[in-house]
């Protein structure tokens, strides 16, 4: 019996391609590091998102040996909205990394954990004349221009409180990546970015070259999301380059800094499979190098957003099954007891994931199933066909890779409270976010 | 000019389906009833919710008049899962209708309005073993079996309990209605309802008459969202009626009641015109006359739900406009101070809507945009296609008929703060919901 279950349980990993130093099967339970998934659903309730620290820490070192320490001159930010509580902000800060957020409130939970605001990187494409002041008070970083009447805005900002503030400028490179159209960012029809036609980038440059309160820092890009090539990002980083020439040629003014942004893709499914830092970027910095020397350029410091690919495989949700509908020649519907509320990605994106029935783990997976949440809404679906073992009520579903756009992106459709966020630390486990109650409706709705 | 002002306002009034006696343009402002749109944005910021409490009346009294006064015997109710506060459970109470919850959540804020719990059905494909508790211990009207086992479940904590309980069955006729998939829920491959299968349908249906804590009230059906046709509905209604008869039949016993649900169709956009409700209700009440005659059998009570068609067009939202981006040879892009975090429909649904510059009421529409939101996402648009006037930068702009399915799916995502929704009542305007605040985060956040 020990070997059958211990040959099943090598079979379950084999095929599965989630982090065997992170989840592994014992006595046919999956663990979470050191942690039966099954006495986190009993000790916290369920639906709960439950994130391996050591996995973001092993990409956050990833990321250091693998580029900060190889290239010096480098930096690494994290993208705050792919997850973002004061107690991860505390735990990026940490590992080294910087910190990217894009709105007041983002910045508002990086500086309640700690978050050195000179280490912040602020984004966004509309930003509010609020947000220009609060990050302009809190001294962050950098300010990532976006809007084309932004430079005024913020000049205007700085010049009233009495700041000097450095900024990247982010560009629309004009160059296709990445498959839904939601996440691809890097076009020119995007509300993002400034375009690269001279008549509108040069202006946008001189002004804040000229201006007092404005230090032209350098340029940014982003192309999407869950990306697997380097190809884009070679592309688009010779275009931003060549931008970067023309400015010093025009303006005898090399910009220092080079952010070429975000969107490792990471495993969601078969045919998804994160690639290591190193495959982007050392071509990139190849590439920086190389065009730096024959253009006779001073290299600028190659920063890069890594977000996803830092917390989505860290992150796991735990279900309860409830219903369980096989239809006469028909589907077969999980429905577990959470749903969009919390992982509105199938939804969305039509994004897939994979599962194991985490009571379940040693058995050999046998059911094709639609795993449906409890919403009142027939597109409340989180896998439109997962391979999972015989479901049964009171089971406990583990959907891997949720770390990312999970938590953030939760709502409270159907008044679903939202679940609760725990960070497991070898066999230790505690509260990041402590579960949403009923009576938490009553604190803003009267 | 003021006869021009006039004749251009007539025009605008012309063209817009939206209800005449409730937005109006007053010397170029957009007026809500009785409230300048600009006052309600400048008293309480934006992003802003604002509902027209005579619109939701006219509604109810449009229900009361044309099908619950009309058909003695009848019963609507409203579907909190469109739009609910405490506020609006005392204001549809207050109306004369009954409420459907989807969730424990939605019962207990349904609840705290001081709605009846008798006059509460209780919906859900998954309810958990703490819902059924929940709904049983607070006394609501109806619960309506969706789940295989839910009879089981209810029956085993009825008796725990010592309570009886009246349910409807939900019932899927396999029917095909409206577009989206996300929201057609009446066919066979849907985890909502029983399958009419014999073998399904009727143990389940002697259980409930056998059963000691359980009254088998009845049959529902649901057959999706925005409808504007008939057909389904009395397809649908054909089948059910059907088997309330084979019931009859079989076991002797003819249910009382039966609920063909909701998914009346709003305004959004040209070629969606909300058609009253005595379009839809009075075949099917001839439909049931008839049945019932011919088949010497007692008329059911019938019951509809709607929820969009009561609340949809009595909300719009405010924005401000920030950014304005006219791409060369491209389109342009009119960003403002919220976005997917606050309306999810056009990314989620391809949901299109109408919008008007609230301080250009008076303007001819002549720029075609993209309305898109500040969140850092590509696919966070509100309209992909909008005609407005010239927009610039702190315009107020107003999206029609956002009143269902926008505050009750809003989100954090992005750190946004969920934002106030006030009640127009004449000349006065009253707060709903308070607007979220960063500190807010920190509530659950540690």
């Amino acid at each position: 019996m020990q070997l059958l279950c211990y040959t099943v349980c090598m079979a379950f990993f084999t095929d599965n391609k989630n982090d065997k130093n992170i989840f592994s099967v014992r006595d046919g339970v999956l663990y979470i590091e050191g942690v039966s998934a099954l006495s986190l659903a009993e000790e916290y309730g369920t639906p709960l998102y439950v994130y391996s620290k050591r996995s973001i820490k092993d990409r956050c070192r990833e990321i250091k040996e693998d580029f900060l320490d190889r290239y010096p001159g480098t930096e690494a930010s994290y993208a705050a909205k792919a997850f973002l509580t004061p107690a991860i902000a505390e735990l990026i800060d940490g590992e080294g990394l910087m910190l990217d957020v894009v709105s007041g409130g983002e910045l508002f939970v990086a500086l309640a954990g700690g978050f050195p605001a000179s280490k912040i990187k602020f984004h966004g494409n509309n930003k509010t004349r609020e947000e220009l002041e609060y990050a302009l008070r809190s001294g962050v970083g950098r300010i990532v221009i976006d809007a084309l009447d932004e430079i005024d805005l913020l000049e205007e900002a700085a010049k009233r409180l009495g700041k000097v503030q450095k900024v990247l400028f982010r560009i629309t490179p004009e160059v296709k990546a990445g498959a839904h159209d939601h996440i691809t960012t890097g076009q020119r029809n995007s509300k993002f970015g400034i375009p690269m036609d001279g008549h509108i980038i040069f202006p946008l440059i001189e002004k804040s070259l000229k201006s007092e309160n404005i230090i032209l820092s350098g340029l940014h890009f982003h192309l999407g999301s869950q990306l697997f090539e380097d190809a884009p990002f070679l592309e688009a980083l010779g275009k931003a380059l060549d931008l970067v020439l023309a400015v010093r040629d025009r303006y005898g003014y090399t910009m220092p800094e080079l952010n070429v942004g975000g969107g490792y893709g990471v495993h969601y499914v078969d045919g998804e499979e994160r690639k290591p830092y190193s495959y982007f970027v050392d071509p990139i910095m190849k590439k920086v190098d190389e065009y730096c020397a024959s253009n006779d350029m001073a290299a600028p410091v190659v920063g890069i957003e890594p977000g996803r690919s830092v917390v989505g495989e860290a992150g796991v949700t735990l279900y309860r099954i409830g219903s369980v509908k096989k239809i006469p020649e028909g589907k077969t519907f999980v429905s577990v007891d959470g749903g969009i509320s919390d992982n509105i990605r199938h939804a969305l994106y039509d994004a897939e994931y994979e599962a194991v029935i985490a009571n379940k783990a040693g058995d050999l997976p046998s059911v094709r199933a639609v795993v449906c949440g409890k919403l009142c809404e027939e597109g409340d679906r989180i896998i439109s066909d997962a391979l999972i073992a015989e479901p049964e009520r009171a089971d406990v579903l583990c959907v891997f890779t949720t770390g990312a756009y999970c938590y953030s992106m939760a709502s409270n459709y159907n008044k679903m409270t939202k679940p609760a966020v725990v960070l497991v630390d070898g066999e230790a486990s505690e509260v990041l976010v402590k579960r949403q109650e009923y009576k938490d409706y009553l604190s803003t709705e009267r």
